[in-house]
């Protein structure tokens, strides 16, 4: 059993963390699988502008809420489509079921079900699930693997350590909303050898798995980014806001495959960080 | 046997050519997947720019000729890495190994491999595989299929008919190198429901599949979209230049679900054609 001694009064067993993590995704895929590719009802959450929430989206919530509280029946839970669960615990489990919807309802296989446990608001086990292709990506402490076709892959992230040979991904330039955001945005694509957009969470395993050295958003929710952290962090990478402080919150966020390109990145963007 | 008249000298078997497809798709697959998301050499076919090629194109490229030359030794091959063949047949096998080679080196799975064959300058047939996935996406005279864990299923492209409901997927804004062409591609964007970045060809298999309304590029080669027009045509959409003509030589491409969408998006584009 593989304990983490959170403080003097809390352990946590990992093994059982992670096999709960894969109960989860089972269950919610179940269900995404059920509507990916058919034709949905779209919501739009948003009178204006285009935000979908699809039944799939809330049933799956729904289905790993469930898993999670059988096991931990006093644990805090937040998740994009349910009313928060607040306990005294100082554990929180942060849920987006499909983060992606717009590549979901595109038919498109990047987006992910995300599972993220926090202690004390700090990240320390994370799920991201792409059930079309059959991907498990999970991140706990001293762990970062990658579940596919039943063989377990260690993810390590990138050694490259200059801008000029770096990936970098990102939703859209037009996510940067302040014209400042998007220029340091632009400023570090200059540097960068390759940039590809239109990623939500797949950009951020791609980091974890050592194929792309950054990922740089603004706008992002917990429910965003809480579960690729520790996936990333334990794969040898960083991940931080903009100006260098704990991400679990979101915000204008930075994923770097490693110190070196997290500091490059840094000099660029920082200038135009708001928090 | 299903039979085609190409007129009064030609007949092709397209059950062949549809076993043909699939047995240069496994091929190219055993090469592709030896080497997606391994650490691989990336040659810089550029001085200036990033244009990469990977051994994976040029093995991939190999086997795909093999097969066909095995069958048809006497019809015409172009592929995006090796010399063209040159024969005086009416027929041309156009081959791109890794449409979206970018995708490839970051490890992402919206790459495809893509094999059309054409009749006097006309796409006849076409596959698109996406091994990772395990997808082919086939394209033959009254036959548009997606294959997938054994199972065919039927391709239709969406009934949408409005621009404000329609999705539309482009590679990059950065893709549209003439100011009126971007210029042309925003006003279209401003219009539809939601745009998506990043897919090459995965995005035209998206709008055969019913998920997108529309793919708008620029600077395509005849191997980027040769292999897309049979699918996409037969499963009920329409693929032509931004002046309405034939797509097979690329250049200013738009790709549509059906024709009402084709016609509106073309009485945007079309000022900014170029052909």
């Amino acid at each position: 059993m593989a304990e983490f001694s959170m403080n003097t009064t809390e352990t946590v067993d990992f093994d059982l963390i992670h096999r709960i993590l894969l109960e989860a995704s089972q269950k919610a895929q179940d269900v995404t699988l059920k509507y990916f590719r058919k034709t949905i009802d779209i919501e739009n959450k948003l009178q204006k502008g285009f935000d979908p929430v699809t039944a799939a989206d809330k049933e799956a919530e729904l289905a790993i809420r469930a898993v999670i509280t059988e096991y931990f029946p006093d644990h805090n839970i937040s998740g994009e489509e349910w009313e928060d669960k607040e306990t005294n615990s100082p554990f929180r489990w942060i849920i987006d079921p499909i983060d992606g919807t717009r590549a979901f309802i595109c038919g498109l296989p990047v987006w992910g079900t995300l599972i993220a446990l926090t202690y004390e608001g700090k990240s320390v086990a994370g799920l991201m699930s792409q059930p079309h292709i059959g991907e498990d990506f999970i991140g706990l402490p001293q762990k970062s693997l990658l579940n596919r076709q039943g063989l377990e892959i260690q993810l390590k992230t990138s050694t490259i350590t200059e801008l000029s040979a770096a990936n970098i991904f990102t939703t859209s330039p037009r996510i940067f909303l302040l014209d400042k955001s998007l220029a340091a945005y632009d400023a570090l694509e200059d540097k960068v050898k390759l940039a590809r957009y239109g990623l939500d969470c797949y950009a951020y395993a791609m980091v974890a798995l050592g194929h792309g050295e950054l990922v740089v958003e603004e706008g992002l929710k917990s429910v965003d980014i809480a579960a690729m952290i520790p996936i990333i962090e334990q794969a040898g990478g960083i991940v931080t806001t903009w100006s260098g402080k704990q991400a679990t919150e979101g915000g204008q966020v930075i994923a770097a495959a490693n110190k070196h390109i997290h500091e490059a990145a840094l000099d660029i963007l920082s200038p135009a960080a708001t928090d």
